[in-house]
């Protein structure tokens, strides 16, 4: 596998210089993966934000979504536009990189410098494609754990993530519980829906079905499934947000024009809008790079590893969890989130669970919704507490 | 126009000696449509199922949702199986044909023998494609009421449908309230919402996408864009179903296998159901029309043809309303239906309004749903009862 990332060819900019930081690991250290094969040598990027402190106890782990990379804070070097996760982490944030040393790594099977199926395989000269093997959940977490261990970070203060963040959270506490002091998983689920595998489903297909995606060769003929990418943004894009959020951003009002067109113009808004989502996205993600994260996440069952048992996931856990919920959420609703509650009641561990009524459906996390910051602050404010962090310095 | 339906060259059997009954109007008559264009010569295709009674009282028009066609009853011709609402429509079901006499046509702008865009435009001796009018839920209905002047019948015992029938309708009390005595809308709205738009665009987007579309023009370049109508398909479908009729039916079982392939293979079942969805559906519809169709979806907002104003829609009106919804039905929640029901009786209509407890989602107006068959039948036989209609003989 290769060593160095191999910028996507339609990526404007110095990809490769943007990354941040990344570790190649030895041979010896190769990343097991759970189907059985294994990633040698593995590649993992990260960001930092903030600074370690001496006893190596503040570092707080922000695990990233679907479609996320490193850029939880800061600029992303590709868009341009702030990071995933502004509105949470920075200095005097709820994650607060005045106070802790905050670490977001490029999940393993990404495309913002990991090992991804965009490498290039030494074997070939080629980049994998889907010869890539096909990884989850714990992997992803397997290779987080590599990256403190080169860091030389013994434990989290704290992990915290949304969505497929969430579910990372959730394997960080089951796998490694004694390296998890404090776990904030928001709007996510212990195990992948039927619904939401089905959404997946059309979303990989709509990238299948481009002939430019050349069964995942695209990159060494020179193509890129933009189409089919673009597609599969769209149909995600509308499980992120909530009926009410679509309604009361775009309704049925028209876009740039008076009357409808009687023609397939994008004469709504809402259309225009899918669109922008749509074209966008191509440009800053790898299209096999979505297949394989999708497949992890419809792979992640937390319990199946535990016999069937989520409280068993989390028996004897000392970890002290914080389960966020929205009301308006139809990806990850509030019923996935109780389950996790109740999972970790039955396993003894200490838990809070908070449920945010907010029209802004699943994409909540990345928004604005004050209520959750100040409740969030307070749980991680205690934890640092517990945790015997010095108390933030007042303004 | 031609006169002629043309079978898509991807259908199987004799599909032209199987749309039922037809008639081509002459030119004088053209389908007059809300763009400004016309239809000239349009062409119905229709079914009918039952007798026509000596008064004509009994007619009882079925209206279809976005990929049904005339075989509400009987065996598809291309499909074999039977037809879409064979729960309701049949001997001594609800919609009784031993009683009354059903119709059922097939939508302007569909492929089953009614105008479409498959259809060969004169001017170039090639399939219209985008050429072909865009067309609106009036539209089809100002066709279907030229089908039944044709037909000799003056006023419609009965108008029922589901989903983008039920807006058929709705559009029929609005704009014909003297012809139509009874009126049954299910599952349904009196104007699309914004997330179904954007569900309807990423579907269009994704036949688009496909080379294979060739700007509309495939029929007469050889070529047909199943994989895009396939991944329309699949994403549409799941807004049929409830999450809870997924996890039910699917959840997250296996597909013919004991563990994960890790490979991108349909692991899960309800990824195998989808794919199945999607290629069969290829078979019996045409991409173009899907384009018109859910545009005519999008475009419906019966209030802006009266200023706003839904109750002013039904102002007067003298039709006896039963309003159907389901409690699953995220594509078509209650509210809808409420809003249709709140205008009905702003507008001092006669109506009564059903919500159904079901997990079986937007499509259960096509299911097997004991309790909404015998309301349903119950108010069928109210209706009669007062349109003078001789009592359903007692076996």
């Amino acid at each position: 596998m290769s060593t160095l990332f191999q910028p996507l060819s339609t990526l404007s900019g110095d990809v490769g210089a943007a990354i941040g930081e990344s570790v190649t690991f030895d041979a010896d250290r190769a990343l097991k993966l759970d189907s059985g094969g294994e990633i040698k040598p593995l590649t993992v990027a990260w960001k930092t934000y903030g600074t370690l402190n001496a006893q190596k106890s503040n570092a707080f782990l922000v695990c990233h979504a679907l479609t996320g990379d490193q850029y939880a804070a800061g600029t992303h070097p590709i868009t341009g536009k702030p990071g995933w996760w502004q509105t949470m982490v920075g200095p005097g944030l709820p994650i607060d990189t005045d106070r802790f040393f905050v670490i977001c790594a490029n999940v393993v099977g990404g495309c913002m410098g990991s090992s991804g199926p965009h490498d290039v395989d030494p074997a070939t000269n080629q980049p994998f494609g889907l010869s890539f093997p096909v990884i989850t959940i714990r992997d992803m977490v397997r290779a987080q754990a590599m990256l403190l261990d080169h860091l030389g970070i013994e434990q989290l203060f704290c992990v915290a993530g949304g969505s497929m963040g969430g579910m990372q959270v959730l394997q960080w506490a089951a796998s490694y519980p004694e390296r998890v002091f404090a776990a904030l998983p928001i709007a996510t689920a212990a195990r992948h829906s039927a619904q939401n595998i089905a959404f997946h489903e059309v979303g990989r297909q709509a990238i299948m079905a481009d002939p430019d995606w050349q069964a995942g060769d695209y990159l060494s003929k020179g193509t890129n499934p933009r189409k089919g990418l673009a597609v599969a943004r769209m149909a995600a894009h509308i499980t992120y947000l909530s009926e009410a959020a679509l309604h009361r951003k775009f309704g049925r009002t028209l876009q740039d024009r008076e009357a409808l067109s009687y023609r397939f113009d994008a004469d709504f808004q809402v259309e225009s809008y899918l669109r922008h989502q749509g074209s966008t996205f191509v440009d800053r993600f790898d299209a096999n790079s979505y297949l394989y994260i999708t497949r992890a996440m419809d792979y992640f069952d937390l319990a199946a590893d535990y016999g069937g048992s989520l409280a068993e996931a989390f028996r004897g856990s000392k970890t002290r969890f914080c389960v966020v919920s929205f009301t308006s959420d139809w990806l990850f609703p509030t019923i996935e989130s109780k389950k996790i509650v109740h999972a970790l009641n039955a396993g003894g561990a200490n838990v809070s669970f908070v449920e945010f009524e907010t029209d802004k459906g699943h994409d909540a996390f990345l928004l604005e919704v004050p209520e959750m910051f100040a409740t969030l602050r307070g749980f991680v404010d205690a934890a640092a507490e517990a945790r015997g962090l010095p108390a933030k310095a007042r303004a």
